[in-house]
């Protein structure tokens, strides 16, 4: 059900949001791969001239596997439209990424992530029905990763637990002893919070302390989110009107 | 002259701020030399019982070469006082740091100096007179350090020339080609800004942008600045009163 309802939202996005001649900022995860097959089958059906900039060695390796064109900020500091998936996301769009959910597939990649996102015109979300939260953390429990410079990660820790609550723990790795590295050479702390908070004001705090490399709490950023739900149909959220 | 006053100046922050049984953060610098000269003095005659974290490889080094206890931010993660130098100080103790102004000796450090200074319950900045400016970017012309993450610095130099101003530059190595490469694998842009900002609102507005680390403004920081001036004399700057 997970499947088919992540290939729906995969496939609604790259419907009603790529078009010819454009820079698409491609995510990573586990829900990108089918928006990567579509969006491949777009390019080879209708001809279309499309250029990829990746999130993560994964998007870069999905890119790569279907033929894609690949470029990177340095050609194309400006895209289009970026596609990208969320561990979750409430009702005002605010998402949680970089955790993963259920899948590994995006664990870590907040940092590029938010950098693609933040170039593009329009970024839109797709997701399954199982991202879908009223209150971010009630669902998954995973808390949110904030990526941090070596060095700082104690500071750091004490800083987030001491001014907003919970606790900020560094991710450790299974495949090798010792901490995650990212691919920026940083650590991930994963911030169990208690409680929901003003997360506007919450992700610029956290990202001012010295030694936060970058949050993965992306506020104000998505333009759309299509949720493929379990029976089959796509649910199109837009943030509120304020 | 100004190695005079660089040396008056290291001698007044540690003969005022430190006392037996601290943890003292070491900043980087040319200034800062007299500092740690001053400092290893003080353990030897006055038998201190003192720890010390650096801000830099340069900082590590000293501290080693004088025989004092080395430690870290995992160990001590909270600092009773950290001197360290400033490219450029104004009148509301705004700091500069990461350029080097005339040495290199302490360029490209602004990370790691920032979050060493963030720890300490007192910062304390030294420096000579020619330091000293009533409108920050007026004296030295280098601009604000910024370091980003390689994927993000044509966007983000892009994005901070067209919401600040000016112009920001990718710093390129002399020792080998190519950018300079921080200790945390990144890269610096210098921004040349055309006239004076709200220091605060540009620092927070900047460190927001995704794929930013850190900035070379520190503001709100300094809890005192102690010049050394020409004539001999050590001239001490507190924050205004507001």
């Amino acid at each position: 059900m997970a499947e088919e309802a992540k290939k729906l939202a995969g496939y609604a996005a790259v419907d009603n949001h790529v078009q010819n001649n454009q820079v698409v900022g491609v995510g990573s995860g586990s829900t990108i791969v089918y928006a990567v097959d579509r969006l491949a089958e777009r390019v080879r059906q209708e001809k279309l001239n499309i250029v990829c900039v990746p999130t993560s060695f994964q998007a870069r390796q999905l890119i790569l596997q279907h033929g894609l064109t690949l470029s990177d900020l340095d050609r194309h500091p400006e895209l289009d439209v970026a596609i990208d998936g969320a561990d979750e996301v409430d009702a005002a769009l605010t998402l949680i990424k970089g955790g993963g959910s259920l899948s590994p597939a995006h664990r870590g990649c907040l940092t590029q992530e938010k950098i693609v996102a933040g170039c593009a015109k329009h970024f839109i979300v797709i997701a399954d029905f199982r991202k879908d939260s009223s209150v971010l953390g009630q669902q998954w429990k995973k808390g949110v990763p904030i990526e941090v410079i070596p060095m700082a990660y104690v500071p750091v820790s004490r800083t987030i637990a001491k001014r907003f609550g919970g606790e900020a723990v560094l991710r450790m790795a299974v495949s090798k002893a010792g901490p995650v590295v990212t691919d920026n050479s940083n650590f991930i702390l994963d911030w169990k919070f208690e409680h929901a908070q003003n997360w506007k004001e919450v992700n610029t705090a956290i990202k001012m302390i010295p030694g936060v490399v970058e949050t993965g709490l992306f506020v104000g950023m998505a333009e759309r989110v299509y949720f493929g739900m379990e029976d089959g149909s796509v649910r199109v959220r837009d943030p509120p009107v304020i």
